[in-house]
């Protein structure tokens, strides 16, 4: 199989869907595990926008698993090619596991270029069409410890026809198998982890039959692609997911492509998820928003503030529907540092926050940055959202482990009242 | 005198004019010290654009004065006013000295808003009309260590006509002695330094006037404004400053506004010059640059690229000139890492440069960043340039206080061979 060594070890299954557990041996020297429910950590050419490696590491509750995406390497290949030293040592990147996608979630992306033999990324210097061999290339160059497939995915529009479903399906597995085929001649390629991606748009028979026909393949995994937001609505794609997580293997791990709102993550992986992406947070930083969702289960009146006061300072946003199909809009788990109501707010982001932001500045300076377009606001930002994502992660899974997924989901929804 | 404390000692002076020395007892609590020739730490609204206090602080040769500017503050008024604790509070500001100017010399700033009474800066909102009063209402809310004092100082460009000089000057000393009454006055200034502005545009006469003038008031220091790049050849500037700082006490520093070219700084110090502002990275940075001007008088031949090397790679720039008017302009002392050239070079920024980014990344890389609008690019160039340029201020200390400023001059202008 490619990529034999990744282990997953489920500690609890809840509900026979939502897994409780880790992912070991990962790494192409079978050196990292990452605990599920978990999440990537999403750069753009290897970093965390804004963040320098230094200033990452300075967070708590960081993956050990970094993702990045053809989309942004495709078009540097030439000089990767010269490099030779892979993507991590040229990204300088130092002991984490490189997970490579095929797209970039945040990042829009155009329909309607792709062939039968070929799919399309997006870089900064416009499209580039990318065959199997021409994907294995990127690969081999890249040297990444673990990837996804090449695949059609362009059906997650609703209303798309059977056939074009179909088609993406079949598409799909083709590209699986040309890749696996290449990947087992490939000795550059040893060890690194291939995962295959399972498609049908919104049409359950061609979710189970795209499921069922990848999980036959030698993959250490799945990635669940169409399900984005803006996509379907949860209710739709939780059915959806936990039909196709039914055909899957329990043994191996599933990432969900494109979710990334902490209401529609806690839906999801109850209904079988085991990995995100981790772009949310990105997406947060560049509208202006600072995340202040709440995820405490057993609260600490010192250590954050009530959904009470944050209604009666206005904080709660009211736009937080469930079918918001612009993934570019602030959500309800966000706070806008633009509004001019934090400009004489002297409290940090959020209280009890222990990231460098929140230790050292109010909302008031925040906003006065945005609104200066002082470049140091997306630092700060990105600071506390990129921490306060990746502890919302370490709560579900210690939700998970106390029984506790029911406080959490009100309190992320800020239903819960106390 | 109002701000008595700063004092100045001279360790050195080189042709009756050139000094070494130290700024002592700056700061309200007169706990800092600053070598001169010195630089200030430029800053939007307290920060050094891109980056944090703590991954500034991971540079070294640091100077422990940060600039404000006013233009960039007087639009928060209200919220400050509020804040009452002051601005190094507001901005995180921890054991820095704080000196506040009227303009921000990176910033384009638009003439034929002063009046007798009034001068105006530009904020991002707009401009703002300040007279004394709100001047100094601005200061006691800032409660800066040390601060300029309001002038006109609008006749830098060459033609302005003699009485549009001389009334720059008049105005200038009577804002002065309007300020030094407020300051006097104002409990909460009590302690905080006062530079008294020379002004006189590019006429002997007025400039010697005003100096001699404004160093009858009781000042700490004084400001050399109209000088900047752009507004006179180096050969006026240097015979202008030097007759400027012989009509000066010996024992007061004197800081140069607007010129930050490495080249144009060393001419300024052997005219008389103490302290420069720092705005000259941000400006390498803003346009993809990397500042690689060599600075070294005992050259290490495993520390630095030779010039001959640089040439050879198409590094030195030949748009070096000393009239160039427009400081946005790139000049010889830096690489425009923009330029296809760097896409396949895998060495640092600068060989030998102990800079985190240097540490970390290759040319090549920063290249990427650039090219695809990462926001890292500007955190990595930030910390580069910054390094590169204090260390710069240190190597011409070093140099005075070993009486190698000739070599050093042939060195920074590329014409040392060896």
């Amino acid at each position: 199989m490619a990529g034999s060594r990744m282990k997953l070890e489920l500690s609890k299954v809840v509900q026979g869907r939502c897994r409780l557990g880790q992912l070991k041996e990962i790494g192409r020297m079978g050196q990292h595990s990452l605990d599920i429910p978990g999440c990537l950590l999403y750069t753009h050419l290897g970093t965390v926008p804004h963040l320098t490696q230094d200033t990452l590491h300075t967070l708590s509750s960081l993956p050990t698993v970094t993702q990045v995406t053809l989309s942004n390497i495709a078009e540097h290949q030439e000089v990767l090619d010269e490099f030779k030293g892979g993507f991590k040592t040229f990204a300088g990147l130092h002991d984490t596991v490189l997970y490579c996608s095929l797209h970039d979630s945040a990042a829009h992306r155009p329909t309607g270029h792709t062939t039968n033999k070929t799919v399309s990324v997006w870089g900064s210097g416009g499209r580039i069409e990318l065959t199997v061999a021409k994907f294995m290339a990127l690969q081999r160059m890249v040297q990444p410890d673990w990837y996804q497939a090449m695949a059609d995915g362009e059906t997650w529009q609703t209303g798309t026809s059977r056939k074009r479903v179909r088609k993406s399906v079949d598409r799909s597995l083709a590209h699986l198998d040309e890749c696996l085929l290449v990947h087992q001649k490939s000795q550059e390629l040893d060890g690194v982890s291939v995962f295959g991606v399972v498609e049908g748009g919104d049409i359950l028979e061609e979710r189970l039959c795209s499921a069922r026909e990848t999980a036959k393949r030698p993959v250490a995994g799945f990635c669940l692609d169409g399900f984005q937001t803006g996509a379907m609505d949860q209710a739709l794609r939780s059915q959806l997911i936990a039909a196709v997580t039914e055909e899957l293997p329990e043994d191996k791990p599933r990432l969900l492509q494109g979710v990334g709102r902490p209401d529609e993550v806690l839906a999801c992986v109850e209904a079988g998820v085991d990995l995100f992406e981790g772009f949310f947070p990105f997406q947060a930083t560049e509208r202006g928003c600072a995340l202040c969702f709440r995820f405490d289960v057993t609260p600490d009146p010192e250590s954050a503030v009530s959904d009470e006061e944050r209604h009666a300072a206005g904080e709660m946003q009211p736009n937080g529907d469930l079918h918001c199909d612009d993934q570019t809009h602030m959500t309800r788990f966000e706070m806008d540092l633009k509004d001019k109501r934090h400009q004489d707010d002297f409290r940090p982001l959020v209280e009890g926050c222990g990231c460098y932001c929140c230790r050292n500045h109010q909302r008031a300076y925040v906003h006065h940055l945005l609104v200066t377009n002082e470049l140091l606001a997306g630092v700060l930002l990105m600071m506390h959202n990129t921490s306060h994502y990746h502890s919302f992660f370490r709560a579900v899974r210690e939700a998970l482990a106390n029984d506790k997924m029911d406080l959490l989901r009100r309190r992320v929804l800020g239903t819960l009242t106390e």
